[in-house]
């Protein structure tokens, strides 16, 4: 169940830098394309030496540079399309429902998190159906063609929403993330006849600088549940979701 | 149940404009707000006769239209606060996945749909907590405080999203949708103790330009449901969501 070109979005640090470090473990996995918005400073990505890791500049804010990054990735990927995006990156700001509104913070999680990868996704598509369509059959794997959302179920949920704004300042970030559960449901029913996977998947609460470091799991022990977690995604999955402790259940 | 005061977003027509015209069918409210993009062409309004209504002038995108109609409001309503706030201003624009990415049509959508209507409902939180705090007890009713906002349960809801972008074209619409009815679950936590009522209503399907004409239901129809459903709504209801058929859902 190895995808055999894989792009990870924000991957210099926190999970996505635990996905890219598993998936290079697998030495059935031929592409690993990790994003970082300054390639300059990406220097855990650069520690790694590894010839299928490629590191390719990606401001999820440019409609530039996503177009530049969507041309790379088809020059690595040739012919074999690409088989796995998955949206990583995402920011926290704090927002609350009695502030001064503030327009700007709101829109820039929308751009990070919701609309930013939106582009990226509809960009990368015809490259995931490139891969899809070298296979035969109703399949629906990680290693045919598919797209994974990193999802929050604590925060985008809206029926485990029971605090509010609280102490995570979550109110905007619960919308981001709300709409991208949303946009994977959406994926999922448009995508299936090209037989592309859609997926959410909560990795839990990890240690991660977004999460100041008070994660139950560590990078490497939520990066690698993910990865074992792909390997059971299948048709009946397809628009679902993975809770944090990795059962599974519809949107 | 009747709130003293009320403001209505995008009323010039359709669902909005049959929702003023409830509002003035009742003796006791004393202020119908009534807003428009363009005041001067808002001639459906302007052909009702009634000093009840205040027509004014709102730019959802515009932090400035917000701020001076927050202040006219306020004018207006003085130390009784505002009662009832209804966020029904909403575009419709098609966008499905297998399109070009187009970042200003998505951008546009969650301006009109999501982040505007927050920002207005930050504006007008302390008018409304004013009129709360006129009333004791643990009491919540749209007499009282409340912030309604007009939700699509066909398009808005993820578990009902089984056609996709689908024939209306309605994927980033979706999106937005969604990210409103987690914003209407984080309000109803966060102004819990402040009693102010807040909950998501579908009209149904109605006949207005929007849905081309092709609705279930008359506006009059919709708007008088509508009114009709805002006197069950009470504690049980915080945060929760009105059908197309009126029946009560929780988030």
């Amino acid at each position: 169940m190895s995808p055999k070109s894989v792009v990870v979005t924000g991957s210099n640090r926190g999970l996505g830098f635990g996905l890219v470090q598993q998936f290079l473990k697998d030495p059935n996995v031929q592409h690993v394309i990790a994003t970082a918005r300054d390639v300059d400073k990406a220097t855990a990505l650069k520690g790694i030496c590894d010839p299928r890791l490629h590191i390719l500049q990606l401001s999820l804010g440019s409609d530039e540079s996503i177009a530049n990054f969507a041309e790379k990735v088809s020059e690595i990927v040739g012919e074999s399309g690409l088989t796995l995006l998955i949206n990583n990156a995402a920011v926290m700001l704090p927002y609350v429902t009695k502030q001064k509104p503030d327009r700007k913070v709101v829109l820039d999680l929308f751009e990070s998190n919701t609309i930013g990868p939106m582009m990226l996704t509809q960009s990368l598509v015809p490259l995931i159906i490139k891969a899809s369509k070298r296979q035969e059959g109703d399949t629906l794997s990680v290693s045919r063609g598919a797209i994974i959302n990193i999802a929050s179920e604590f925060l985008g949920s809206i029926s485990e929403n029971t605090s509010g704004s609280g102490e995570y300042k979550a109110m905007a970030y619960r919308m981001t993330k709300c709409a991208v559960n949303q946009f994977t449901k959406t994926l999922s029913i448009d995508l299936k006849d090209d037989h592309i996977l859609t997926a959410g998947i909560c990795p839990g609460m990890v240690q991660t600088d977004m999460s100041k470091g008070k994660g139950q799991l560590t990078i490497e022990e939520s990066s690698s549940q993910i990865l074992a977690a792909f390997n059971k995604l299948g048709a009946t999955h397809n628009g679902g979701y993975f809770r944090r402790d990795l059962s599974i259940i519809p949107y």
